[in-house]
Protein backbone atom coordinates (compact mmCIF):
# COMPACT_ATOMS: atom_id res chain seq x y z
CA UNK A 1 0.00 0.00 0.00
CA UNK A 2 2.91 2.33 1.05
CA UNK A 3 5.66 3.09 -1.70
CA UNK A 4 8.52 3.97 0.82
CA UNK A 5 9.74 7.11 0.50
CA UNK A 6 6.59 8.26 -1.81
CA UNK A 7 4.51 11.01 -1.09
CA UNK A 8 2.07 8.38 0.79
CA UNK A 9 5.16 7.40 3.61
CA UNK A 10 6.26 11.39 4.06
CA UNK A 11 2.43 11.57 5.01
CA UNK A 12 1.89 8.55 7.24
CA UNK A 13 5.41 9.58 8.88
CA UNK A 14 4.37 13.13 9.72
CA UNK A 15 0.61 11.85 10.89
CA UNK A 16 2.61 9.28 12.92
CA UNK A 17 4.83 12.16 14.63
CA UNK A 18 1.93 14.32 15.19
CA UNK A 19 0.12 11.54 17.20
CA UNK A 20 3.34 10.68 19.09
CA UNK A 21 3.56 14.33 19.63
CA UNK A 22 -0.32 14.71 21.08
CA UNK A 23 0.18 12.16 23.12
CA UNK A 24 3.46 13.34 24.94
CA UNK A 25 1.39 16.32 25.44
CA UNK A 26 -1.33 14.59 27.19
CA UNK A 27 -3.75 14.84 24.45
CA UNK A 28 -4.84 11.45 24.61
CA UNK A 29 -8.59 12.26 23.06
CA UNK A 30 -7.07 14.30 20.52
CA UNK A 31 -9.44 14.09 17.73
CA UNK A 32 -8.81 13.52 13.65
CA UNK A 33 -9.02 17.37 12.68
CA UNK A 34 -6.45 18.27 15.63
CA UNK A 35 -3.70 15.35 14.25
CA UNK A 36 -4.72 16.90 10.69
CA UNK A 37 -3.83 20.01 11.59
CA UNK A 38 -0.33 19.28 13.49
CA UNK A 39 0.72 16.79 10.57
CA UNK A 40 -0.08 19.34 8.44
CA UNK A 41 -2.47 17.43 6.16
CA UNK A 42 -5.81 17.77 5.11
CA UNK A 43 -8.17 15.97 7.76
CA UNK A 44 -10.30 14.00 4.54
CA UNK A 45 -6.69 12.30 3.61
CA UNK A 46 -6.72 10.94 7.20
CA UNK A 47 -10.25 9.71 6.95
CA UNK A 48 -9.71 8.02 3.55
CA UNK A 49 -6.26 6.47 4.70
CA UNK A 50 -7.55 5.39 8.18
CA UNK A 51 -11.09 5.52 8.67
CA UNK A 52 -11.24 6.27 12.24
CA UNK A 53 -9.01 7.82 15.21
CA UNK A 54 -8.65 4.26 16.83
CA UNK A 55 -7.29 2.74 13.72
CA UNK A 56 -4.41 5.37 13.20
CA UNK A 57 -3.69 5.46 16.77
CA UNK A 58 -3.21 1.72 16.49
CA UNK A 59 -1.20 2.39 13.00
CA UNK A 60 1.16 4.34 14.76
CA UNK A 61 1.97 2.98 18.04
CA UNK A 62 2.40 -0.67 16.46
CA UNK A 63 4.33 1.17 13.26
CA UNK A 64 6.76 3.21 16.06
CA UNK A 65 7.22 0.06 18.37
CA UNK A 66 8.15 -2.13 15.44
CA UNK A 67 10.70 0.19 13.87
CA UNK A 68 12.39 0.79 17.53
CA UNK A 69 13.16 -2.75 17.93
CA UNK A 70 13.85 -3.90 14.93
CA UNK A 71 15.56 -7.57 14.50
CA UNK A 72 19.22 -8.16 13.56
CA UNK A 73 20.54 -11.06 11.89
CA UNK A 74 23.58 -11.67 13.92
CA UNK A 75 23.62 -15.49 12.82
CA UNK A 76 22.86 -17.01 16.52
CA UNK A 77 19.66 -17.34 17.59
CA UNK A 78 20.63 -15.52 21.11
CA UNK A 79 22.00 -12.68 19.24
CA UNK A 80 19.12 -12.38 16.98
CA UNK A 81 16.96 -12.25 19.79
CA UNK A 82 19.36 -9.95 22.06
CA UNK A 83 19.48 -7.54 19.36
CA UNK A 84 15.67 -7.34 19.41
CA UNK A 85 14.69 -7.45 22.74
CA UNK A 86 17.53 -5.01 23.57
CA UNK A 87 15.31 -2.64 21.23
CA UNK A 88 12.17 -2.92 23.37
CA UNK A 89 14.50 -2.23 26.34
CA UNK A 90 14.97 0.73 24.94
CA UNK A 91 11.42 1.80 23.88
CA UNK A 92 10.31 0.63 27.11
CA UNK A 93 13.04 2.50 28.76
CA UNK A 94 11.60 5.95 26.74
CA UNK A 95 8.83 7.72 27.72
CA UNK A 96 7.31 8.25 24.35
CA UNK A 97 7.79 4.05 24.11
CA UNK A 98 5.94 3.65 27.43
CA UNK A 99 3.10 6.25 26.04
CA UNK A 100 2.54 4.43 22.92
CA UNK A 101 2.71 0.97 24.08
CA UNK A 102 -0.24 2.80 27.19
CA UNK A 103 -2.51 4.42 24.20
CA UNK A 104 -2.17 0.94 22.12
CA UNK A 105 -3.80 -1.39 25.34
CA UNK A 106 -5.84 1.49 25.90
CA UNK A 107 -6.85 1.97 22.56
CA UNK A 108 -8.25 -1.78 22.16
CA UNK A 109 -11.98 -1.82 23.24
CA UNK A 110 -12.70 -5.50 24.63
CA UNK A 111 -15.25 -6.20 22.87
CA UNK A 112 -13.36 -5.37 19.33
CA UNK A 113 -12.39 -8.34 16.98
CA UNK A 114 -8.85 -9.81 18.27
CA UNK A 115 -5.96 -7.74 17.65
CA UNK A 116 -3.33 -8.31 14.94
CA UNK A 117 -1.12 -6.09 16.78
CA UNK A 118 1.21 -8.77 17.85
CA UNK A 119 0.90 -11.15 14.29
CA UNK A 120 3.61 -8.59 12.65
CA UNK A 121 6.20 -9.15 15.16
CA UNK A 122 5.20 -12.77 15.30
CA UNK A 123 5.76 -13.12 11.90
CA UNK A 124 8.92 -11.13 12.32
CA UNK A 125 10.21 -13.51 15.44
CA UNK A 126 9.07 -16.26 13.04
CA UNK A 127 11.65 -15.73 10.77
CA UNK A 128 14.23 -16.27 13.48
CA UNK A 129 13.18 -18.80 14.35
CA UNK A 130 13.28 -20.30 11.38
CA UNK A 131 17.35 -19.08 10.05
CA UNK A 132 17.80 -21.04 13.83
CA UNK A 133 16.10 -23.75 13.10
CA UNK A 134 17.78 -24.08 10.13
CA UNK A 135 21.13 -23.83 11.32
CA UNK A 136 20.31 -26.44 13.74
CA UNK A 137 19.88 -24.70 17.06
CA UNK A 138 17.19 -25.63 19.72
CA UNK A 139 14.34 -23.03 19.24
CA UNK A 140 10.77 -22.25 21.25
CA UNK A 141 7.50 -21.22 19.88
CA UNK A 142 7.09 -17.76 18.74
CA UNK A 143 4.14 -17.85 22.11
CA UNK A 144 7.45 -18.68 24.45
CA UNK A 145 9.34 -15.84 22.80
CA UNK A 146 6.14 -13.24 23.70
CA UNK A 147 5.77 -14.80 27.04
CA UNK A 148 9.31 -15.08 28.12
CA UNK A 149 10.50 -11.26 26.73
CA UNK A 150 7.70 -9.24 25.73
CA UNK A 151 4.89 -9.81 28.16
CA UNK A 152 7.28 -9.04 31.26
CA UNK A 153 8.14 -5.58 29.85
CA UNK A 154 4.84 -5.18 29.07
CA UNK A 155 3.77 -5.71 32.77
CA UNK A 156 6.53 -3.34 34.19
CA UNK A 157 5.32 -0.84 31.80
CA UNK A 158 1.60 -1.11 32.44
CA UNK A 159 2.07 -1.42 36.01
CA UNK A 160 5.01 1.54 36.38
CA UNK A 161 7.28 -0.58 37.26
CA UNK A 162 11.30 -0.02 36.42
CA UNK A 163 13.05 -1.30 33.35
CA UNK A 164 16.29 -1.72 34.49
CA UNK A 165 18.54 -2.31 32.29
CA UNK A 166 20.18 -5.51 31.07
CA UNK A 167 16.55 -6.58 31.50
CA UNK A 168 16.99 -7.75 27.55
CA UNK A 169 19.41 -10.13 28.81
CA UNK A 170 18.35 -11.48 31.18
CA UNK A 171 14.94 -12.39 29.65
CA UNK A 172 16.49 -14.02 27.00
CA UNK A 173 19.03 -15.82 28.36
CA UNK A 174 16.19 -17.15 30.66
CA UNK A 175 13.85 -18.18 27.68
CA UNK A 176 16.92 -19.92 26.01
CA UNK A 177 18.17 -21.54 29.48
CA UNK A 178 14.19 -23.22 29.45
CA UNK A 179 15.19 -24.73 26.10
CA UNK B 1 -9.96 1.37 57.35
CA UNK B 2 -12.94 -1.03 56.57
CA UNK B 3 -14.40 -3.57 59.21
CA UNK B 4 -15.69 -6.66 57.01
CA UNK B 5 -19.25 -7.05 57.21
CA UNK B 6 -19.92 -3.09 58.12
CA UNK B 7 -21.67 -0.48 56.84
CA UNK B 8 -18.56 0.80 54.97
CA UNK B 9 -18.04 -2.68 53.43
CA UNK B 10 -21.63 -3.13 52.12
CA UNK B 11 -21.53 0.55 50.59
CA UNK B 12 -17.61 -0.47 49.16
CA UNK B 13 -18.99 -3.65 47.56
CA UNK B 14 -22.19 -1.82 46.19
CA UNK B 15 -20.12 0.92 44.36
CA UNK B 16 -17.55 -1.60 43.51
CA UNK B 17 -20.88 -3.35 41.89
CA UNK B 18 -22.28 -0.73 40.03
CA UNK B 19 -18.50 0.48 38.81
CA UNK B 20 -18.23 -3.39 37.55
CA UNK B 21 -21.70 -3.09 35.77
CA UNK B 22 -20.87 0.29 34.12
CA UNK B 23 -17.80 -0.51 32.68
CA UNK B 24 -19.51 -4.08 31.29
CA UNK B 25 -22.21 -2.03 29.95
CA UNK B 26 -19.30 -0.01 28.20
CA UNK B 27 -19.91 3.18 30.69
CA UNK B 28 -16.05 3.16 30.67
CA UNK B 29 -16.57 7.37 31.32
CA UNK B 30 -18.70 7.21 33.94
CA UNK B 31 -18.70 9.84 36.57
CA UNK B 32 -19.33 9.56 40.36
CA UNK B 33 -22.92 10.64 40.17
CA UNK B 34 -23.49 8.04 37.82
CA UNK B 35 -21.91 4.87 39.84
CA UNK B 36 -23.38 6.58 42.91
CA UNK B 37 -27.10 6.73 41.79
CA UNK B 38 -26.16 3.22 40.58
CA UNK B 39 -25.04 2.20 43.67
CA UNK B 40 -27.80 3.85 45.72
CA UNK B 41 -25.39 5.87 47.71
CA UNK B 42 -24.98 9.43 47.86
CA UNK B 43 -21.75 11.00 45.69
CA UNK B 44 -20.48 12.29 48.25
CA UNK B 45 -20.03 9.49 50.07
CA UNK B 46 -17.85 8.26 47.47
CA UNK B 47 -15.97 11.74 46.49
CA UNK B 48 -15.10 11.37 50.37
CA UNK B 49 -13.84 8.18 50.24
CA UNK B 50 -12.26 7.47 47.06
CA UNK B 51 -11.53 11.43 46.44
CA UNK B 52 -11.63 10.61 42.68
CA UNK B 53 -13.38 8.43 39.74
CA UNK B 54 -9.70 7.37 38.97
CA UNK B 55 -8.94 6.25 42.41
CA UNK B 56 -12.17 4.44 42.96
CA UNK B 57 -11.83 2.55 39.64
CA UNK B 58 -8.59 1.49 40.72
CA UNK B 59 -9.81 0.32 44.24
CA UNK B 60 -12.52 -1.47 42.72
CA UNK B 61 -10.13 -3.43 39.82
CA UNK B 62 -7.50 -3.97 42.55
CA UNK B 63 -10.17 -5.37 44.95
CA UNK B 64 -12.54 -7.42 42.32
CA UNK B 65 -9.17 -8.98 40.85
CA UNK B 66 -7.38 -10.02 43.92
CA UNK B 67 -10.63 -11.44 45.62
CA UNK B 68 -11.30 -14.01 42.18
CA UNK B 69 -7.67 -15.19 42.69
CA UNK B 70 -7.04 -15.93 46.71
CA UNK B 71 -4.01 -17.92 46.84
CA UNK B 72 -4.90 -20.91 49.25
CA UNK B 73 -2.90 -23.02 51.61
CA UNK B 74 -2.04 -26.50 50.33
CA UNK B 75 1.30 -27.24 52.12
CA UNK B 76 3.68 -27.26 48.80
CA UNK B 77 4.64 -24.51 46.93
CA UNK B 78 3.36 -26.10 43.51
CA UNK B 79 -0.17 -26.34 45.00
CA UNK B 80 -0.50 -22.48 46.24
CA UNK B 81 0.93 -21.10 43.55
CA UNK B 82 -1.02 -23.46 41.11
CA UNK B 83 -3.81 -22.34 43.29
CA UNK B 84 -3.76 -18.56 42.94
CA UNK B 85 -2.83 -18.69 38.97
CA UNK B 86 -5.81 -20.71 38.39
CA UNK B 87 -7.78 -18.09 40.01
CA UNK B 88 -6.06 -15.69 37.74
CA UNK B 89 -7.19 -18.15 34.60
CA UNK B 90 -10.48 -17.95 35.48
CA UNK B 91 -10.72 -14.18 35.72
CA UNK B 92 -8.41 -13.63 32.59
CA UNK B 93 -10.99 -16.04 30.63
CA UNK B 94 -14.03 -14.43 32.10
CA UNK B 95 -15.48 -10.92 30.35
CA UNK B 96 -15.71 -8.64 33.63
CA UNK B 97 -12.59 -9.95 34.67
CA UNK B 98 -11.02 -8.81 31.60
CA UNK B 99 -13.17 -5.49 31.27
CA UNK B 100 -11.69 -4.60 34.86
CA UNK B 101 -7.95 -5.51 33.68
CA UNK B 102 -8.62 -2.85 30.81
CA UNK B 103 -9.93 -0.28 33.11
CA UNK B 104 -6.91 -0.54 35.55
CA UNK B 105 -4.48 -0.41 32.70
CA UNK B 106 -6.38 2.19 30.83
CA UNK B 107 -6.74 4.47 34.05
CA UNK B 108 -2.99 4.91 34.71
CA UNK B 109 -1.98 7.73 33.78
CA UNK B 110 1.44 7.38 32.08
CA UNK B 111 3.17 10.45 34.85
CA UNK B 112 1.40 9.42 37.71
CA UNK B 113 3.42 7.87 40.03
CA UNK B 114 4.79 4.12 40.24
CA UNK B 115 1.13 1.85 40.96
CA UNK B 116 0.66 -0.20 44.43
CA UNK B 117 -1.49 -2.22 42.65
CA UNK B 118 0.84 -5.29 42.33
CA UNK B 119 2.11 -4.44 45.58
CA UNK B 120 -0.46 -5.89 47.54
CA UNK B 121 -0.47 -9.25 45.54
CA UNK B 122 3.04 -8.98 46.13
CA UNK B 123 3.07 -9.17 49.31
CA UNK B 124 0.29 -11.93 49.54
CA UNK B 125 3.09 -14.00 46.85
CA UNK B 126 5.95 -13.27 49.36
CA UNK B 127 3.92 -14.94 52.14
CA UNK B 128 3.58 -18.10 50.39
CA UNK B 129 7.29 -18.05 49.29
CA UNK B 130 8.11 -17.46 52.91
CA UNK B 131 6.24 -20.92 53.86
CA UNK B 132 7.70 -23.06 50.82
CA UNK B 133 11.73 -21.85 51.95
CA UNK B 134 10.72 -22.75 55.68
CA UNK B 135 9.54 -25.86 54.31
CA UNK B 136 13.02 -25.97 52.50
CA UNK B 137 11.69 -25.89 49.11
CA UNK B 138 13.78 -24.07 46.83
CA UNK B 139 11.77 -20.97 45.79
CA UNK B 140 11.53 -18.23 43.18
CA UNK B 141 11.67 -14.29 44.11
CA UNK B 142 8.21 -12.24 43.42
CA UNK B 143 9.72 -11.04 40.96
CA UNK B 144 10.18 -14.05 38.83
CA UNK B 145 6.63 -15.22 39.89
CA UNK B 146 5.18 -12.02 37.89
CA UNK B 147 7.32 -12.65 35.10
CA UNK B 148 6.46 -16.15 34.33
CA UNK B 149 3.12 -16.34 35.42
CA UNK B 150 0.93 -12.72 35.57
CA UNK B 151 2.88 -11.60 32.99
CA UNK B 152 1.52 -13.83 30.34
CA UNK B 153 -1.98 -13.65 31.24
CA UNK B 154 -1.92 -9.76 31.16
CA UNK B 155 -0.48 -9.62 27.70
CA UNK B 156 -3.14 -12.16 26.18
CA UNK B 157 -5.98 -10.20 27.62
CA UNK B 158 -5.15 -6.69 26.50
CA UNK B 159 -3.66 -7.75 23.50
CA UNK B 160 -6.94 -9.76 23.15
CA UNK B 161 -5.31 -13.28 22.76
CA UNK B 162 -7.11 -16.19 23.90
CA UNK B 163 -6.54 -17.29 27.47
CA UNK B 164 -6.27 -21.75 27.00
CA UNK B 165 -7.68 -23.45 29.83
CA UNK B 166 -4.15 -24.95 31.45
CA UNK B 167 -2.43 -22.07 30.99
CA UNK B 168 -2.06 -21.74 34.56
CA UNK B 169 -0.43 -25.07 35.05
CA UNK B 170 1.65 -24.59 32.23
CA UNK B 171 3.31 -21.17 33.22
CA UNK B 172 3.40 -22.39 37.12
CA UNK B 173 5.56 -25.60 36.02
CA UNK B 174 7.20 -23.57 33.63
CA UNK B 175 8.28 -21.21 36.54
CA UNK B 176 8.97 -24.69 38.58
CA UNK B 177 11.29 -25.86 35.65
CA UNK B 178 13.66 -22.96 35.67
CA UNK B 179 14.41 -22.98 39.51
Amino acid sequence: MTRPGGRSARVRDAVHDAVVELLAAGEIDAAIPKIAERAGVNPTSIYRRWGSRDALLIDAAVTRLRTTSPIPDTGSLRGDLLGWAEGVERAMRDRHGQILLRALVATLSPDEKPLEYLRARGDDLQAVLDKAEARGEPVPSVDEVLDFVLAPFYLRVLFRRPVEPGTAAQLVDRLLTAL
